[in-house]
């Protein structure tokens, strides 16, 4: 869904407000400029691996796949696994580092319409945190193996929490755009 | 849970690995050495109000509160907003920003047990993204109003996602430690 990330073009769209196709933003994609500065900055604490080398190989979602990938921890990190054996499912944060960055209103091509950013699980987002629930197989010094991702072999690592079904899980949640389409 | 942020206290404190109570690492806390650089950038892109100004007197955990938090979005990313409107729960990410990064191993108050940081909720991790899902009560403009919050007035907001049920509801998740400190 991302487009691959390019500030220059990023900036002369902004320019050309009466032609937004001109630049490669898709029919029905809206750019905004993005802040002058950052706020705040991240480590990448570990790659995951995964059996996808192209965004075209990825599955659609999570869902679709029962693929065990590897999450592995820079050795700072290591000691920071404690306890998690005991968890069976994870929230797993990780860094979309080829996303763009700058688009508010997204056109997903299999969809067909124009969402809303925040609306969207797209990677194009002004932080592209992605955020993946996961299912824990096996914990091993500084090395998880999870079932349930659909990123990029090599994708930056952010954040592994346990995952609480207390407040985490809300089996009655809706995403209405979504659901009228399927209907 | 966190302590504050004091950049001068973790060096000094790696620096002393003999004596870790030295400058206000909790018995049981360990630290590492943080990286030297950071790896990616972010953008607060508004910010949460609550009714809660200090850490104590915010709630143990977001179900025990049914406050109405607002999420104030920079006007820059309101179109962004588009199709929200229609999803009954939502994943906001947060930025934690007095956290400090550099604990594995944590010592929590209330449970009095020693646990690695990716075991817990803990704001203090190496990236102090906190993730919650949260109930939509009202959206308007650049403005939300959603029940599930436990976080200080004024924490800066970093990603709205859709929460979908499909990938992200698992009921039968169980986190092993924290049931049997329950059982």
């Amino acid at each position: 869904m991302a487009l691959p990330p390019d500030r220059a073009t990023v900036r002369a769209m902004t320019d050309n407000k009466d032609d937004p196709n001109a630049f490669g933003i898709w029919d029905g994609e809206v750019a905004v400029e993005l802040p002058k500065e950052f706020d705040a900055s991240l480590y990448y604490i570990g790659r995951i691996r995964t059996p996808w080398k192209q965004r075209k190989d990825c599955p659609k979602n999570a869902r679709e796949s029962e693929a065990v990938c590897t999450v592995e921890l820079e050795p700072r990190w290591a000691p920071a696994l404690k306890d998690i054996e005991t968890c069976t499912h994870l929230v797993l944060l990780y860094w979309m580092d080829r996303s763009r960055r700058d688009i508010v209103l997204q056109m997903p091509r299999h969809y067909g319409v124009q969402r809303g950013t925040f609306a969207l699980r797209s990677p194009a987002r002004p932080n592209p945190i992605a955020m993946s629930v996961v299912r824990l197989v096996k914990a091993d010094s500084n090395k998880l193996e999870v079932v349930g991702l659909d990123c990029l072999d090599g994708t930056p690592l952010l954040d592994i929490k346990p995952y609480f079904a207390s407040t985490d899980a809300v089996a009655e949640a809706v995403v209405g755009w979504h659901k009228a389409r399927k209907g």
